[in-house]
């Protein structure tokens, strides 16, 4: 299989939107009137970001999870992407189940496969993502207010476990372990949840990384801090309150630190004014996307920009790493 | 150096036109009112598409080279780019003259770095690009007509005979491999001449895989054959032009083979009716970019899309493949 039969094979569709998609030397889209562009670029690398003994089909929804999970974080409706793809070989036992996961993904959010490139060498998927959203509504980090609350949305910390256990760090019930690994391998981008907080939130940011890092970015660009009720956090780990799951499998020192710093949640963690606590309860229910409040924007200071607090708003005292690829 | 920091110190730039540039989860865009946006994006991994021991800055300007070459073969006027990039190690000596090589050419063409990933990894360079053209007026593939004339701009031939001198198959005098070393290591995208071919070509692809390979896309494309003038052709390789070339270095067969297959040459392979004439060369002094018409656009045929004669009309057979990275 060539180059060109592995496009028109595995990744050439109808492309009723665009103007022009796969097939010429660019796609040709005509952009909504007025409307602004949101753009972003996620790379994929195996052994990084993937086991190379991944489900080929979960691997496509992943690829296209995770870029989707930008434009939610911006509040942008998907319209169109480019894959471009790094392959050993033109393997159709590994491409069908791919651009199947892919491409089922795709259609459930409405955004055309317009365009890319396929290319011999070490698997590597690299897809970028247009999506779009009225001039002056995308939610943006740098919108934080001082005492605005702080939410996060869905489960955090359950594919960091499922991680730790095909680590062989930690070991589940088959059944509590089938549900985290479907959290790491087919996360749910916060489309509908990202669209309905425009004009809601104040700053969001999706949570790839874990929560305090990419909670970070959003502190960074708002010139604020904040402070986390980890009493209320823990609890957004949904493998612990699974029915196969006995109280005490792995300890509570590592319940918080997946869920605060586990990564790969693609969750989104956003402000809004306490006055517009019925509107982001609406937000989550138009959205069928649970929402919990974890914490307060707080003024900037000296010290870390994250306070940890228990129950009793008494300080926790841990520290944790946001995930760097370089570190 | 961690991921964020790289970001920050290589590239984080201003992007006045951009509405929101790098550090947000997307880019935000503005498109200009009723353009069309052109969008394609290139992967280049080692090995593959550079060899390991090229200069970064070089490889910087060839990564956003070969993404802008495929805007100029749609006349589309370039605006903006994201750049994915996974590294084995953030090493500074390489990614200063990298970026700087990259930026460079980006300024030269407007052209704003608004977003991206990095990432650990093989080394893998995957950049997205957009342009803006007026609705109707991109050039595409599909719209060569039977009785044009076919053009290529530029020079062909001169980047695979700097490669063959790296492999050790060819070798040449100093000076004329530093001149066919910049063909393969700077190409130059041909940018101004796609947009004054704008109402002028009927179609056009650039010529990345091999003249006779992208040629051939047109080809499909418009449902049309060709007929090429090899002993017009043959001459496009400029190292044979050069002072210190001595004729005879390498043989005519390899000429033509550079030529009509040799590849990365990034120059706009086009199309444009008879009465067009003027407008070609009109179009080429714009541009500041020479162009020779090799042939014609034939009625289609069952044999061979692609005709070759010699000057006197009689057929030349040969077979030439075009570049293919699963082939």
């Amino acid at each position: 299989m060539g180059e060109f039969d592995l496009i028109q094979r595995y990744f050439t569709r109808p492309t009723p939107r665009a103007v022009l998609g796969v097939g010429d030397d660019c796609a040709l889209l005509q952009p909504a009137p007025g409307m602004q562009l949101a753009i972003s670029s996620d790379m994929l690398v195996e052994g990084r970001h993937f086991l190379s003994t991944v489900d080929p089909a979960a691997l496509g929804h992943k690829a296209l999870a995770v870029n989707l999970s930008d434009l939610a974080a911006c509040g942008a409706q998907p319209r169109a992407f480019t894959l471009a793809l790094a392959l050993p070989r033109a393997d159709a036992a590994w491409l069908a189940p791919f651009s199947q996961g892919l491409l089922a993904l795709a259609d459930l959010h409405g955004c055309e496969l317009v365009g890319g490139d396929t290319t011999q060498g070490p698997l590597n998927i690299c897809i970028t993502v247009f999506g779009e959203v009225p001039p002056g509504q995308a939610l943006l980090r740098s919108g934080a207010q001082v005492g605005d609350d702080l939410y996060v949305s869905g489960t955090l910390g359950d594919a960091r476990l499922a991680l730790e256990v095909f680590r062989g760090t930690q070991s589940l019930p088959e059944a509590a372990f089938v549900q985290a690994r479907a959290r790491l391998e087919r996360p749910t981008p916060r489309v509908a949840l990202g669209l309905a907080l425009r004009g809601v939130a104040t700053a969001a940011a999706d949570v790839s990384d874990g929560l305090l890092g990419d909670l970070g970015h959003i502190l960074r660009a708002s010139h604020v801090a904040a402070v986390v009720d980890t009493s209320v956090a823990m609890q957004l780990i949904a493998t612990c309150a699974h029915p196969s799951y006995a109280n005490g499998l792995f300890d509570a020192e590592k319940q918080l630190a997946y869920v605060l710093a586990g990564g790969d949640d693609y969750e989104l963690v956003f402000t809004a004014p306490p006055m517009a606590r019925a509107a982001v309860q609406a937000a989550s229910a138009a959205a069928h996307t649970p929402v919990t409040r974890i914490g307060q924007i707080e003024a900037p200071r000296t010290t870390a920009a994250v306070r940890l607090v228990d129950a009793d708003g008494a300080p926790v005292q841990r520290q944790f790493a946001g995930f760097d690829h370089f570190a």
